[in-house]
């Protein structure tokens, strides 16, 4: 990297201690700060050191720390109690589009029309979300009375393993951090609500055969051949579109991969295809498994891989006030999640989930990466008006 | 290996430069003593040698020679001339079945009721053969008349990659020491006559698809699932039984093959379906490749590796009248030769060719490989009563 960190009037040091983050600053601002405080999978301390030691500066919160996630939540004793999570590590930063050489963090900024864009690594995917996070933490219950008790949770690893995500760390380790009524995730959907999210199941059907030479294939049973009616099976299938909540969830049945033979010169005693199968969450993995294991009835089915989905819970009613808080400020109706996420690790927990934060998602992990600083914004007014009750203070 | 080649009485170091081979000496003997030269593919100089200075020995034979092959031929100018070829090269050395540890070569025998029975890497592929044409070359034309100009070749690098192999160097190099109205491969065949051989062909047929995240799968096409017609043609095709000069070639048209798939969470872009056809000798190269892109009409298919088939040849004269001698001695009906073999290198040449040798070829490769010495004798017996005028004379 060619950044120079010593000319005078530069960027700030993405590796350096940073300076402290203010919370009470310009939602955008704080956004900014936080991206130019690198923090790729793995090497999140920095950042959360930082994120702990600016929530330890409110003494509405109570700071807990696990690894590199942090937890702060207000104990108002409240009736309701909403979690709102986000990751503090993004994917490995990359070179600035514009300057080939020069990495994407710190970030810069441009004007689009009316709207400013941040650039950078880690504006959508999402630390956004994360400083929309802790500029509320900052006055919900503090400065400004909160409708509900609320836990704010940054947490480390997502953007790797499934078996690093520190979320997945918190639910084994302290589920009762996560306890709420309801959840929202701030990962990236352009400020519109993505609820719950389908699951997904991936299996191995096997298919046998008995090798022989191929110069004298009838002495044996070529398994590719009989896997025909496996991907007929998969060819002909209807996935199910179907309404949970009031959203709906469509379904997939595909494979992914498949494989056999031995040689130029054998007759393959084994065809493995890979099935994934996504499903919606009005199924738990258990009927889900079982669907797949009677579409290929007849032959064996291995699963090998499982995380079940997560219904939106858009039907509770704090859930219902979140609704109607977004769409007062951003509009468009609450639209299913396709894709499995972190909100499946609330389901986990019995508490129902949404997605709901700044940038466009179809760039996240992009050299290009950037947010219109209006949906930062928006995200902050919409989470504002639902937690607190006087909004005019905003 | 803990072979002791120092003690006293023990057998011959495979590894030395061996005593020069007694042509004269019983066939079976003589069998062994070329076992007992190790001449893996690639280190065939001690046994090419070997070869060479026993065959310089007969003033009937002119001998040649090219790298590690060696050919002897008489020039009696006779209106007929018989090709007889054999590879002097074996598969690796293994372990002795019956002593761990102990290589299975030098040789050893046993008795089976009435037949004696030779055991050691090569005695069925193919030295039995190699011993044979090595018997009968110092005595045919020699102190025997011969009814036909014969060519004695002893080549290298027949187990390993095709393009190493000692014989098609011969026809690229000196098609001419190869020319001959008919020819005798000795490769293995429990001293039966197998004729020609039926080509192979592979090809890749390969099924397109666009890319989605599984998630979201009708954004894309799966082309596993489009490989279902590719396989429901293999599964349903039914191969041809064809009789060419007299003998019954069976076909194969095979997936040997199968591979799709990015990722876990990817509908895949490609399926490739690698497909062998065995096709009969009645079919040219060309022929046999325009019937599978029939096959597979409205797919692109690609040709990946081709080797025509080759004739029996056995309605020429002088096959017959081997054909007569060899059921004389050993009985049994000729058969089609199934799997591709070098006697199509001869085809290539327009020369008919079968294969002939002692030796169960299921044995070949084998650890427990082992020939009965009466096998080996019996092919002695028949090309002797074929290529001589005075079978009393053997």
């Amino acid at each position: 990297m060619t950044y120079d960190t010593t000319a005078p009037g530069s960027a700030p040091d993405p590796y350096a201690v940073p300076a402290p983050l203010d919370l009470r600053a310009d939602v955008v601002d704080l956004t900014a700060a936080v991206c130019d405080v690198a923090s790729v999978s793995g090497d999140e301390a920095r950042l959360a050191d930082a994120v702990e030691a600016a929530l330890r500066g409110y003494e509405h919160l109570e700071v807990l720390r696990d690894g590199d996630s942090v937890v702060a939540r207000t104990n108002l004793g409240l009736p309701r109690r909403v979690v709102v999570a986000g990751h503090l590590d993004t994917v490995p930063i990359a070179d600035r589009p514009d300057q080939p050489g020069t990495p994407n963090v710190p970030t810069w900024r441009t004007v689009e029309g009316d709207d400013e864009v941040l650039w950078g690594r880690g504006t959508v995917d999402m630390k956004g979300g994360v400083a929309v996070a802790l500029a509320l933490a900052a006055r919900v219950g503090g400065d400004l009375t909160a409708t509900a008790d609320v836990t704010w949770v940054f947490y480390d690893n997502e953007e790797v393993a499934a078996h690093l995500n520190g979320l997945g760390r918190l639910v084994r380790g302290h589920p009762g951090w996560l306890a709420g009524d309801f959840a929202i995730l701030g990962e990236p959907t352009a400020a519109g609500i993505e609820g719950g999210c389908n699951g997904t199941l991936r299996v191995e059907v096997r298919v046998p055969g008995v090798t022989a030479h191929s110069a004298r294939s009838w002495m044996g049973r070529n398994a590719i051949h009989d896997t025909t009616p496996v991907l007929a099976r998969l060819a002909a299938y209807e996935p199910r579109s179907v309404d949970v909540d009031g959203l709906v969830y469509r379904e997939g049945l595909n494979a992914v991969g498949i494989r056999g033979g031995i040689a130029g010169n054998v007759i393959p005693d084994e065809c493995v295809v890979t099935v994934n199968y996504r499903f919606a969450p009005d199924l738990t993995l258990a009927q889900a498994e079982a669907h797949v294991r009677e579409v290929f009835d007849g032959y064996e089915v291995t699963v090998t891989d499982a995380a079940g989905g997560a219904r939106p819970g858009l039907t509770h009613s704090l859930a219902a006030e979140f609704v109607e808080a977004v769409l007062g400020r951003a509009g468009g109706a609450p639209t299913a999640k396709l894709g499995w996420t972190d909100v499946a690790r609330f389901a986990e927990l019995g508490v129902p989930a949404v997605n709901f934060g700044p940038g466009d998602p179809l760039l996240a992990h992009k050299d290009d990466e950037r947010c219109p600083v209006s949906q930062i914004r928006t995200c902050y007014d919409a989470l504002l008006s639902w937690l607190t009750k006087d909004t005019s203070a905003s």
